[in-house]
């Protein structure tokens, strides 16, 4: 019988166990640090797993992520180099598009305009544009940006998408590189950060970029959602940008610390919409399917799908 | 020279008339009441039409209405028997969609209870559902209901919809009729009205409608979305259902009485979301585009598109 170590930091590991044995699976769970023998852990499925109880694990085959992202696992030390999957959660890319698709809405009918207007008792329309008026661009292309990008498009808006590399898309244009970069930004008045956390997205959601949004959007000055992670932004100049009016609006759902510290300026911000990192959450019966799906596939030798590239860092 | 009369009742007709002056039509057209000899005019764009005024014009053709309903000009008396068209618009077609699934997925993602988190500095996720567990129920299948239905669809929600008669269509199940209606209801958790106004649905948004929503549903008691038309609603009905937890929240774009009335309860109601009847607004250059094929179609012997059935009242 194959064993399954569930190594688990920040969260209560409880409800996972609960949920994976709930599952017939025919497999051997265990919750660390009481997983018996290490050499008896074939799978760990991990969220910021400690490096070094990951190596003393020799007979390790393969590592899970609990979650969409992996830096919490390639930013540790001493993992060992077996595969790394990452989660591809239908439930959690639908959920992640529910949000990006809200806050692209809200922003294009004001939502909070009106809602101070009807605090104030006031019957007043204002001009406001239609989807079509309006460009989002989405940068991280992979399956969660794809897929809010094709509904922002079904909902009107004039989408594109940015990515490292270059990837083609029958509808929407991905701009792609250094190269593309200027002129994916010069065209977007709603940003939607989706990208991976890597040495290169470090702090990318900085002055620089903000400055080079469009200048001339229907909306007026743009606006960003960042669902993506919260190092990607630099936060300091994120305020910065909306009081210099750079930034007309930030919804963020992501921080550099979380939960994010009662003194952040971001809670009582005008500008800031903010939501506690819950754009997207997996959902525990998908997960669990998907993992036990991913270690039958091993076992039979199939491929493991969504093996996380290293040097690519997602 | 074909001669077309505006004829507007509550708004400001001047806008009106530079926008198809704006366009070169070949038409000649006059501002009611400056219209010259009655017997010139060959068509009429009207809002809230005087119905004798429009019976005085002897040879006049087709009516076209500046607006996707009609109830404005068939409530009227002395209207003349010729075809009455009504306004289909992709762009206003795609606004009212914008404002449906905003209001469904401001609903699903707890918009106003993040906000007011917000404002008490708290971290705290909620159990949020997916889409694909909210049952909505469009209620009128015509051009805007379908395209509503369709783009919830996209974002996940499980749709279905209600029409007076039978429709068929492949994904979206229609219930119609009064036998379809109890089944219709006892499924839906968020209603969307997109109802025209006829005699037969005139205050139907009443408290034995309300009764008959979900009991069931994932995010607690069902809500409401009309942004059909005002005269649809049972105001002291919507008010007593909020109050007694039959709904937990209306989201409310038309009223009976427009602007509505400082002294309306609605206004300040800590269940209601309310916008002043804008969910969808004609792009005004399109609708006059549209008049002018219309009336093209017309001289060189084609049908005309959208022509009003009476005796449905849409």
């Amino acid at each position: 019988m194959s064993v399954v170590a569930l190594m688990i930091t920040g969260w209560d590991a409880g409800p996972w166990e609960r949920r994976l044995q709930s599952i017939d699976s025919g497999l051997d769970i265990r919750t660390w640090p009481d997983i018996g023998n290490a050499a008896d852990i074939d799978y760990a499925l991990v969220w910021k797993p400690d490096g070094k109880a990951l190596a003393s694990l020799a007979n390790l085959k393969v590592i899970f992520s609990l979650g969409a992202g992996v830096d919490h696992i390639l930013g540790a030390d001493n993992i060992p180099d077996i595969p790394i999957v990452r989660i591809v959660d239908p439930n959690l890319t639908a959920r992640m598009s529910e949000y990006v698709v809200l806050h692209c809405l809200a922003r294009l009918r004001r939502y909070a305009v009106y809602r101070e207007q009807q605090a104030r008792k006031e019957w007043i329309e204002q001009p406001d544009p239609c989807a079509a008026e309006v460009r989002v661009g989405v940068m991280g292309y992979g399956v969660l940006g794809q897929d809010a990008a094709r509904k922002l498009a079904v909902m009107g808006f004039d989408v594109a998408a940015w990515n490292r590399s270059e990837k083609n898309d029958g509808d929407i244009p991905v701009f792609s590189g250094e190269a593309g970069k200027a002129e994916f930004l010069a065209r977007t008045d709603i940003l939607v950060s989706l990208l991976p956390l890597t040495p290169d997205t470090h702090g990318v959601l900085n002055t620089a970029l903000f400055e080079g949004l469009a200048r001339d959007g229907v909306l007026g000055p743009p606006s960003l959602i960042n669902a993506g992670r919260g190092k990607l932004q630099n936060e300091p100049d994120i305020l910065d940008a909306l009081d210099r009016g750079v930034l007309s609006e930030a919804v963020l759902d992501v921080f550099v610390e979380e939960p994010l510290p009662a003194e952040s300026p971001f809670w009582t911000h005008p500008k800031v919409v903010l939501t506690p990192h819950n754009a997207a959450i997996s959902d525990p019966r998908a997960l669990v399917e998907y993992v036990y799906r991913q270690i039958a596939r091993y076992e039979t030798g199939e491929p493991l799908e969504n093996v996380v590239d290293r040097t690519r860092g997602y």
